[in-house]
């Protein structure tokens, strides 16, 4: 409409938030930004980055040009039977990672993420806190441990879906390759189950 | 010796033998290279490459600067007893990885490898030959199953241990960070022996 082209400003605003928090993001890691930082930083008020932004697991996959909700992901995995939460965390990770639409992103990201401290940081504290964490917090065999044991459990089950990652889209195994996700849910899914489960029990414990 | 300061014949033959192995893998992959090609470009007698490496995957670790012989390490875990052979793997797998010799190369060609598809290609090629290949292939339980159901098995083993070292050495997921090995091995060495036992079916076999 403007001479010089511009886009509208609420277009200006989201970009302005995104970039903030990319910045962000670098600065502070991803445990360590607040939206509140986000917004300052942008030059908004905080409701604004609530109005473009379900939360800061969604900024956060908008900054690494993933086009997935984290947090929706999760929150349908969580409200499938606790028996089966492993099968539907994998086939909901497979079917992300699978899409045409996503996977040259993620595997972008991964890709550069491993090779970049800063990134691995914000990585880490993306799957630890808004990814497994989740499950972790919420799954009812689970919710009530000492921290120790979720870490190590998130820590096993990041194991599971960082190996899939790596064996189906970056190295490529033939055998993970060709299996159907399908498959692959029935392969790892009851393991992920076993992580999650009162009679998996952690040495020590 | 001499007032060049030349070093001396043997070291300059090993020294070729590494160069030409380092251009053969970039070339012609991991599972295309032969000894016999490599001694052709490194312009010495085969013999010669066998007399300073005991075989292809010796000499990919020394491209790689990797300080391990890896068909030794193989070899020492299939002499133990089958039902333990996923938590000695596993055993095996983190005594070269925690070792502060290994370590520093094994995680840089981790994040300089994935990030480059032919270097990929060549990890591929080892870790599904020489690697966990040699398990699958001598393994009681396994080494008389169809090509197919070997290849995603060896995939599945393959996705613990790839998982293992994202989160112990490059994500560093806390809880694994401050897990011992043995405690490691004892939560991860079930799984992968459960991917070893006849009894684990993969679907539609």
């Amino acid at each position: 409409m403007s001479p010089r082209g511009r886009r509208p400003a609420g277009e200006d605003t989201r970009a302005a938030i995104v970039a903030a928090a990319a910045a962000e993001f670098a600065t502070s890691g991803y445990a360590g930004s607040s939206l509140r930082a986000i917004a300052r930083r942008a030059g908004v008020d905080p409701r604004l980055v609530h109005h473009y932004f379900e939360g800061k697991s969604a900024l956060f996959a908008e900054v690494m040009h993933v086009p997935v909700n984290p947090a929706a992901v999760i929150a349908q995995v969580m409200s499938g039977p606790p028996e089966a939460t492993g099968a539907n965390l994998l086939r909901a990770f497979l079917t992300v990672w699978d899409s045409p639409q996503a996977q040259p992103a993620l595997v972008a990201l991964v890709r550069t993420g491993l090779s970049s401290e800063e990134l691995v940081d914000q990585l880490r504290g993306f799957v630890e806190r808004d990814l497994i964490g989740q499950v972790i917090r919420k799954h009812p065999a689970t919710k009530g441990l000492p921290a120790k044991e979720r870490r190590v459990r998130a820590g096993l089950i990041a194991t599971q879906m960082l190996g899939l990652v790596l064996a189906r889209y970056i190295v490529r195994m033939p055998g993970i390759v060709e299996s159907t996700s399908e498959e692959l849910v029935a392969h790892l899914g009851p393991i992920v189950q076993g992580l999650l489960d009162p009679q998996f029990v952690t040495p020590g414990s």
